[in-house]
């Protein structure tokens, strides 16, 4: 019997409960860790003994959060919860033999599977941390650190209230989590305001191969293994960058080849309301949504290019 | 006699005035220009006669924003307020005959020169479209056009929310003014999610040129006239181009220096609190902040860029 549960019944069942393990999502971002890491804080403070999972795939910047957090192999969870995790193939190698056993699951995703004994869902919400954030002020447990970690979470999945889910309630919890402490320029700088060198260096290759078209309105570029290479990035530089070439002024239509092996490239294509990405992608077998799709393709990276852009354009041609 | 007065005060003094003329500040930004387009709305619909000064220096990005309410040369104002203004010599040049005939400032500049009859000044708003906010709030005048002025006042001025200068009243003024209408998205990817291909260009330049030093904690790099040619780029692509090389993971002292004329370079130095950077531009007459400050050297770009890190090491050794 599943059931779904408020924040108000979700922190009553918090109190109800003990010996817990939180679970975070594979690649794991700033809003299932700085969740993970509040919801540990939380129920510590009110008596209970509560570890997480260890993640592989954490990343420098978030890591500290964690501190002293972590589950050693010898502990016996009773109670497994699982944060910002909308579907168990979100789950780590190591959180998979959980994947029948989740008591309660904390998300935003409207997308949520549903696997969890008890779910506490708002999709209104930016981030999962805007939840957690709800259910630590009614268990009353909040001070800097804790709030800190909220932050992080809530500041991370709106990009710094610059995306289109920020809404007016993720900017009063910022403004409220803010009065706890004054840690926001320093997570900012380092979560907003730093890129590596070799990320650097990664974008600028996407301009110097970057195509443009139909004056201006789209782009096409690519990562090469040469310019892995050269430049020594390794996955953590190239995160995220298919969003580069959609800043570029005028530039409404982004595809973004990185190239995987030898003619085998992969591309990630970001469209506005102009060109639905996945029917681009289907003509190659890949998917996804309206406006950010991808698909492998069986070529090198300059023949890719054009074989792309030309598959845009039958796109296109059938819309019109 | 010059008085101070809180934004009560403010809002019935804007009441019992009329016909009038609003100031913005030479190259203007989001905030002096959102704070103008906000107080004309606002005045107007209290049945004032209100225009705007045209200011030569506005970009495409703010323009709409005082569509249709200039001041013709017929105008003939009876109040002059100033936006955003902390001292005359910001003043365009068509400002300039009211300098000594400003009658009312609102401000958030701890160095207001105190110029105006009448001042509302608040040093701990983060922009000064907080205080046009709270003037508007009591007027009981905010609709979705005018909070959509002020979302561009406070966003711009804090680098949407992510300067060390945003508060929480700033994240709550925010959520009050997405509550008259959807504008945020369209502002934030216009004012935060846009470079030009030219500016990308000349961040590429940079990442091209870079000098790193002392185990990456120093960077210098140049943009030299052949750049600016070969790219097209104007001031306007170059614009606050001084903090692209502080953003590169482990830099806290960055040099940004730009080929004016032959053998002649400007020099942009940023440092965190490791090195006083108007000591270092002291050595060659310029001057400026501990954090940032600036000069002039006769020398070209490579030459300046080894001249200047050795000045940089002089002042280290010096504060050792």
């Amino acid at each position: 019997m599943k059931t779904t549960m408020n924040e108000k019944e979700t922190a009553a069942w918090l109190q109800n409960h003990d010996r817990y393990l939180i679970l975070t999502h594979i690649r794991p971002d700033g809003d299932t860790i700085g969740c993970a890491s509040a919801l540990c804080l939380a129920l510590q403070r009110i008596g209970k003994t509560a570890y997480v999972l260890p993640n592989d795939g954490i990343t420098a910047t978030y890591a500290e959060y964690l501190d002293g957090m972590y589950a050693d192999s010898l502990y016996q969870p009773e109670t497994i919860v699982a944060v910002d995790i909308a579907d168990t193939n979100l789950f780590t190698e190591n959180e998979k033999s959980y994947a029948n056993h989740v008591d309660l699951c904390i998300d935003h995703h409207e997308s949520n599977k549903r696997y969890a004994k008890s779910l506490c869902l708002d999709d209104t919400a930016a981030a999962c941390g805007e939840i957690v954030y709800r259910i630590c002020l009614i268990l009353n447990v909040i001070d800097a650190r804790l709030a800190e970690a909220l932050y992080v979470a809530v500041s991370t999945d709106t990009g710094c209230f610059v995306y289109s889910n920020t809404t007016p309630v993720t900017h009063e919890i910022a403004a409220e989590l803010m009065r706890y402490g004054s840690f926001a320029p320093r997570v900012n700088k380092k979560c907003f305001r730093t890129k590596t060198a070799k990320r650097l260096r990664l974008e600028s290759c996407l301009m110097s191969h970057a195509h443009f078209y139909q004056d201006g309105k789209i782009a096409i570029s690519a990562i090469t293994l040469d310019d892995m290479r050269n430049i020594q990035a390794d996955e953590r530089d190239a995160e995220d960058i298919a969003a580069f070439l959609g800043q570029i002024e005028g530039v409404r239509i982004s595809a973004t080849i990185r190239e995987m092996s030898a003619n085998h490239c992969k591309v990630s294509l970001r469209t506005d309301d102009s060109l639905n990405a996945s029917d681009v992608c289907a003509l190659y077998g890949g998917g996804g949504h309206p406006a950010a799709a991808g698909c492998e393709i069986e070529l090198a990276p300059d023949d890719c290019i054009q074989s792309f852009y030309e598959s845009i354009c039958s796109v296109q041609a059938h819309g019109e």
